[in-house]
């Protein structure tokens, strides 16, 4: 059995090849930095993004007039499971990066490929989005920040937070409320940018201290008036929040796709110290209890696989799938997050110390639960749709009373 | 979203006009009557067999040259879960006869193709498969009918129990331990056997009382000394045991895809009833809690379709579909019963009354738990080859330690 | 281990002889009529009302003046759960009878002790409360039924539903909205009514057709300008609400331990058919995997009795029980209905029959979750309390940031 | 509503006056520092044991006469979970340290009170028991470690791990095998003794890093023929198994009780969160869908509370408490991992970060699945008891078929 077999159907052969070399990168030293780098309380070191961008990952959905590999989504999943397997914080980070190179590559303007694409394919300059705020979550009736026009471009004025990678990177796409004088846009009036950050008087970060999830490097951006030139508007007021539900699908059924890796991964260092380690004259894996329990967890991870998948054609082939993007997520997650425990439970106080990979992985996949959709908004999501979604079937109709 | 697109995406013209005539064959008319026998604690009445097979279904997968419409796998999946929405005992009741007509046709001998098909196929001569015993359960080696060899044939001694459709077929296709004089089949020592079931001194049926589910019709058939003609061996011995397994991934896929129709079923009636009756001044589906109650059934029934219908393809294209295929029996018996439960929590007392579906399609899929691998066994099965199926994925070989 | 010893550590000698009367009465008969009636699709016989009513148990905590027992709140308890291990929902509907008894006893007027006690206590005037409406569930601001004053009493229109003995009381305990001439009542205008119940042309019975659960004998009583004399009135306008929530927290916790009860009758069986039943060489309770899914089962069906009990002290002691008596109705429920599907899978096929009382209690149980408040209510209810009642603890105070 | 107060009227006076003290003792600063080096990585300072020591509550439960205060077992529980609600991990290892003494102070002999008691009540001995071994977990036949009888005393050879503190102790309560040379004790050969530690070529510590959970201070301690003087023997060849048995029950029961106190806390700190913060127009908290998972996070937390009582009832009264203790221990461990990722879901990101004690409570308690019995020890435990622990109740006998 192949877990991920379904998938890899569906990818060409240059996709495969992507898929492994994403894997050649990941063995060895990067997958034992990784490990080494939480149990120390750090984030992995920064250089491997540049060696990951090196390797043309960054530009793995980019167009290939730009230099990119114009890779599927489903590509784009698998290359991001294989990260995921040896750590979920880094694959999430790292990965996140690629979206903004792919948004900016095929929407971006001229002026903003000739003065971004380059550096960003190259990972010099790296870039995430910027959508959340302090009292924000999922209400974005909420969003405070603003952006004044002026001379030559905006000011932006606000605080991001929350912002993956947001410690690093030189630039953020970001959301804001329209401020025109002109007044034209008083209906739709949220904007998106790219923005440069430069840490001065106009922008300040603030790094959340996250104990065991360290690789994701969240932070805060604190804007006081700081300028965008602008050329660096991305969506006009209006398109903004469109665009960015366009992608959200998308984005759903990646962090699932890559919990689910994860915890796959952790199946698989559970099972080989079972399978490795005696108790009363057999291996802990021949103990029927046990293995009643990693058979669940075997046979819960390939329902959320199966789910994931299905979510992923959806998105991949154009289909309705806000529904199914929710419940690939929720699920995924739940799932993954409990397959997580139930490693741990069955490898004992073994399982946390830093010789297993499980205690990383089931602190940072945690994590996962609040980027790209709360269960709460999920399950809000998801219930608004049911008597749409279903309603009788074809054969029940006309029948039931 | 229509639940069974990806199933019906696979389906010929011809097998998608098998699933409606299926759906026309059951609204109305046979659906009424499922419920009404249901309540009033009577199993459906056997004459819709009849019009079942005349309508051809029983030779859903024989040979067209029998006069059967060779059928894939998935679409006999999706002809019984479209009988399954309207009642889950029928339909398993009922789809376990095809089972032994597409056997008697594909590998029964010259001789029982013509005496048995014809008769089969139209419905004249019910069969079902008789493997389970009063102690045996899971544990074959415990298997205690024997069929003894004498001039002329076979007789038959013991007691197979829990037979579906038990009361009223006319013939069993059934497993027994053979005392050879011979001697030469020592080892392998089980056959089958197409025995002709008359009640009279040799048969007896005992029906055990079987409240709220009594459309499975199971009963004992308790043979003593029944003669059966040395024609009628269906696998020799040595044969029957493996032949058997080889159709058990079939099995348990089926019934885990009845399960979540049924399961389906249950969630549009609910969906219904929950978005047309009011409390404190919206719909009950209007209220956030309710509504994540049953976001939370509408994707667990998603993941369990997902893994259902990657199941069947294992099985449909014939690659190794033994753990999948238990995986996905156990998670869609688990699932099927607990929305079950969420969806009669929803409903209310009145889901309990015989004006909906719920409390039916509840008692009768509860039965899927013990028919074709109980839980244990099919945790069993997984559990031993949990460190074949879930090593190392290729991306962490020689990286995890 | 006894499984009730910290209940009855709280009796007195009086008390748990009543107990063990209660013991001697279901036991045998009793106990086998219930199985049997339900297996042939009818309610228990009603002649048993009469002899539990000869035995003095409808007076249980009447005051001893009037005959009663005078027993405290943990002895009413502990009669249910006794019978209520032989069938759940005739424990459920005879012991609703006696609360109705107890409140005319404790509450009444001297003329309605005069007309109704003797009879009530005799069991030959059954009474039983009746709130629930067909569009009210649980919005007491949408109750309908109306109680018209006119000479010498009121008429009550209105139609109340999910009547526990609905089909064969000859009183009801009513809640009605009162529409008073005299306007004195404008705002406070729920009061209640002990409503003689003569079929005729005011008053009709419609009995919703119940498979698997008639024991409980659930009816809906519809009322047009039926007349009740003035010294009927129960709690005047403004009182009747305060009233019966009053006694909504004894309810509750009365109904989860009667749940528990018959949960932990149904793991008795099962854990008696295991024990005795073999599998591959031993006892299927020596199998590890299902001697732990039992072991779960009784766990959390400790943890289910012990909240129960604790609630139950809070409601005798008349200390704050609001939340506590929602709690433990809210967790035995789901603890008991999914023990009983645990035991069911532990047991297969053969639990569904009518040679055990399994699938007996599995349906009856599962009603449980309506009356009484369901989920939702109780879920609502907690929430609102959380505030309060979680609090930091004392040791936490000013030191958690 | 407190949460505690069904234990808190079984102490005495002088018990509640500790259990306040415990309280002054953990707010405020002590409570700051242990979130803090949670945060970077370290573990709790140890000064703090001498702090605690001071107080006198290493001596809780030892006799007056030797200065303690001779605390019942409830009281010893309290004061657990009072510091408990402010660091799991801190709280287990603290307490830990408190049992020896308490042995010491009880069943050690004259010379040892004489060498050891004064200066494990001043904190400058600590002393825990050193059971485990690399290979052994739950499997005592497995038990490696030896003592072979040298004159004057005893070698010490073997390896004992994940011992808790095991990094500053000085003084170690361990089991070993005896190697008489007189054979006198071949049958039963287990004895423990009292092991000063001194670090050199017989005795090194080795310390797994344990990323998250440091203040546990786990170490594994390497005997190569480490001399043990021969008044060191605590429980002779043949007692030591048993009498570790004896309090297996009581430590089972304090570690569930100090589990359900962090989660009480973090109970307390999600709902203060969800109160504050707005969405949508009102605070988190009511918002109906959050509301009930909040509610259904106090239920199961209470019925944990109430069963750990009950089990803690039964070990303080000397009743059989060998079921419900693991009962207890189960259900309080699962409710709790449970229950602080229920309240990670609802605070989001933020309840990851260091502004928050969930992710520290989190991290630490979940490694309370593995001390004093794994579930897989428990559930066997459980198990084997099931026959005579849950056979028919008195009602029912004689009844049931």
């Amino acid at each position: 059995m192949n877990f991920y077999d379904l998938y890899d159907e569906r990818l060409s052969a240059a996709e495969r090849s992507l898929v492994e070399a994403a894997g050649d990168f990941c063995r060895g030293e990067f997958s034992a930095h990784l490990l080494e780098s939480h149990t120390q309380g750090r984030a992995y070191d920064a250089s491997w993004i540049d060696r990951w961008a090196k390797e043309g990952f960054l530009g793995l959905q980019a167009p290939r007039e730009f230099g990119g590999h114009d890779a599927s989504f489903l590509c784009k999943i698998r290359v991001a499971q294989t990260m995921a397997e040896h750590g979920f914080a880094a694959a999430f980070a790292i990965n996140n990066l690629q979206g903004s190179v792919t948004r900016v590559a095929r929407f971006g303007s001229e002026r903003q490929r000739a003065e971004f694409l380059g550096a960003m394919l190259g990972g010099r300059t790296l870039c995430a989005p910027a959508m959340s705020e302090p009292d924000g979550g999922s209400d974005l009736a909420a969003l405070k920040t603003r952006a004044r026009r002026v001379d030559g471009g905006w000011l932006i004025s606000g605080t991001k937070s929350w912002i993956t990678n947001g410690s690093i990177i030189q630039c953020a796409n970001l959301l804001a409320r329209v401020d025109d004088p002109t007044g034209a846009e008083a209906a739709g009036d949220i904007a998106s940018f790219l923005v440069p950050l430069v840490d001065g008087p106009t922008l300040r970060r603030e790094e959340p201290v996250m104990p065991g999830v360290r690789s994701f490097r969240l932070a805060s951006l604190i804007f006081q008036e700081h300028f965008v030139p602008a050329w660096c508007l991305f969506d006009p007021p209006g398109q903004a929040f469109r665009s960015s539900m366009s992608s959200v699908n998308a984005a759903r059924v990646h962090v699932a796709a890559m919990c689910i890796a994860s915890a796959r991964a952790a199946l698989a260092e559970t099972v080989g110290y079972a399978d490795s380690r005696q108790a009363f004259g057999k291996p802990l894996l021949r103990h029927q209890g046990l293995g009643w329990e990693l058979a669940e967890v075997s046979l819960r991870l390939e329902a959320a696989n199966a789910l994931v998948l299905r979510a992923a054609i959806a998105v991949q082939t154009g289909k309705a799938a806000l529904t199914l993007a929710a419940q690939a997520k929720k699920f995924a997650v739940d799932v993954a997050v409990w397959a997580l425990d139930q490693c741990q439970r069955a490898m004992g106080a073994t399982g946390a110390s830093a010789d297993h990979r499980l205690a990383m992985l089931s602190s940072e996949t945690r994590l996962a639960a609040f980027g790209d959709g709360t269960s709460q908004m999920l399950l809000d999501r998801i219930a608004k749709g049911l008597a749409k979604d279903y309603g009788p079937s074809p054969a029940q109709k006309e029948s039931d009373r």
